[in-house]
């Protein structure tokens, strides 16, 4: 076996609803999971539909190159669909472009603190991470990010609104990054909907940026697997010939299309996460950063993270302890905003913790 | 980009429905596609209600361990849960365990003619792939493998039943390879129910054996992307460190369950499939290979497989052509086996070719 898997560190899977409800006594229905930035409305009901209707062709092979998925979020995002790629989750899509970039020894600059798999997907190429700290406010050190690149350096990873922190890379940042490197700057966008701008038409200008984006969260298809990007031409050719043929099932294709249709739905999730992210923010009885995403991170000091995860957990809620978020410290804790009935219940339990 | 990366030859989609239908004059209700290997009966009614059933909980995360799926596919296939990996598709899950051997200059083998997959996922990994030819019955020379093997060679890509030949490896032959080498060997069975045994008890015995299926050929389920294998422990842990979390779909993981609950779909199939490729070798006018599989490989001698294929395709029936498949040539075509009203009209199509 290959040396460099060897050395990625065990997977350690999330608690599931069920886990939880049977260790801390509650029915799963009782159980408020907010530690995975999901939907608080649910799927689209144009999204449901699509699903019922077309239960019947799961024996057939998706279309091999997702084309009416791909023309609907061509569509969307208003470029040509020869710059729309498409993955298993965006999760796959970040895994086939770093492998079109990255080989053995070869470096990738991370923004730490972020999500986490930029480093697993570094790493299974057989690549070297390289992590550059984030300011204390968690903005980008364009010039610390710069004064990291070197001849070895294939990819500059950065996300926008950052997980698990929620603020936005400024643009005239991204700009700088982009004139002054030649490596390629991948931004992940999969929060872009609750924000209040997004970089995606830089793509149109640079040849060196790729935007990835996600259904899981705005279009609240996160169980369906749906990623996509969008690249500069030459590279969507290439991410072609490397993806896997099918990487998007049938069922995900048929309900993104729904969902990609249903704008009010989008709307009221957006209108939805603003407004519980603000109320979140404005009753949580702890040290909370501002958000352009649909979640709010938290300073807990003086309790740990983990502390209050599990105090939480006693009231059937599970929220995201950042602790295994390299360079994030152990008092950041990332709170999905849910429902106003959700939020509140979030707000009740913090009251309880914190006396 | 990766210098790899840019060797691999540009990905050509193949004909949908749709487009065959529209090129051809047909509704696309009239087109037979027997080129892709589905189930002829469709899916499981048990797996159509799970898709149903479970379509308004699309908005949250598949569980990260696939748990309940891996659970009811170690049941079926004996094995226990930790023996047990699933991926996105068979595709997904060779791509992973390629990783995990091949890395920049390593070498793999391939048992040519055979799916022509393993020389993508190869050269998406910077490996090289090497190829030796199958025996002129489209049997796997053993020895003739061995001979091929080298320092660099990681893993050795069998099929059986092989795609696109139909035949099964016999047991003696892979035992005696795998006594012999150190390299790992992957079996792909994808086509293992329709066939008259299967080598998947040999990963109690080798260390070196990882033995790959998929629920898309006997189950139905192509449309969902539901690809396992069977492996020692060791490989199994590796494997889940690589894999991307949520590899297996919420819809994908439901449906899946239902369908190995359902054995009397599964028998249906089997017995359908069985009887019907019988029907076509008897009733082709063309030279035909013995098939352990869901399909039936064609010598359309003196005509290319491309004539062929076209003039099937004048007649509203999608084959495969075999000619894209390395070592192949160019006068063979492979059918799916269908219901026995479609095998009845591939006949007559040929009938209408032939004369």
């Amino acid at each position: 076996m290959r040396n460099s898997i060897l050395k990625i560190s065990e997977y350690v899977p999330g608690r599931t609803i069920e886990d939880v409800a049977k260790e801390y006594g509650f029915l799963p229905e009782e159980i408020l999971k907010l530690g995975s930035n999901e939907n608080p409305l649910g799927p689209s009901p144009e999204a449901i539909k699509a699903v019922r209707d077309h239960a019947n062709t799961i024996s057939v092979y998706p279309p091999t190159d997702a084309k009416e998925l791909r023309c609907a979020l061509a569509q969307y995002i208003g470029y040509p669909i020869d710059q729309i790629v498409v993955g298993n989750g965006m999760d796959g899509v970040l895994d086939v472009l770093t492998r079109l970039f990255v080989e053995k020894n070869d470096e990738a600059i991370i923004s730490i603190p972020t999500f986490p798999y930029y480093e697993l997907f570094i790493l299974a190429c057989g690549g070297v991470p390289q992590f550059v700290p984030r300011n204390s406010n968690f903005d980008v050190d364009v010039d610390k990010l710069l004064r990291a690149v070197n001849k070895k350096t294939k990819i500059i990873f950065l996300c926008s609104p950052n997980n698990p922190t929620g603020n936005l890379m400024k643009e005239s940042d991204l700009r700088h990054l982009l004139d002054t490197t030649e490596s390629m700057v991948i931004v992940d966008e999969a929060y872009a909907e609750f924000a209040d701008f997004s970089i995606v038409e830089l793509v149109r200008k640079y040849e060196n940026l790729v935007v990835t984006r996600s259904m899981s969260k705005a279009f609240g298809l996160a169980g369906l697997r749906i990623g996509y990007a969008v690249t500069p031409p030459e590279i969507s050719k290439e991410y072609m010939k490397v993806s896997p043929a099918f990487s998007v099932n049938r069922i995900g294709i048929a309900a993104g299309v729904a969902a990609l249709e249903d704008k009010e739905h989008l709307r009221q999730t957006v209108k939805t996460i603003r407004s519980g992210r603000a109320f979140l923010r404005d009753n949580i009885p702890f040290k909370t950063y501002p958000s352009q995403a649909n979640f709010v991170l938290v300073d807990v000091s003086p309790f740990t993270a983990e502390e209050m995860c599990e105090a939480l957990l006693r009231k059937g809620i599970i929220v995201r302890d950042c602790s295994s978020f390299r360079g994030a410290g152990n008092s950041l804790i990332r709170i999905s905003v849910g429902t106003k009935e959700q939020n509140m219940r979030v707000i009740e339990a913090f009251k309880g913790v914190k006396t």
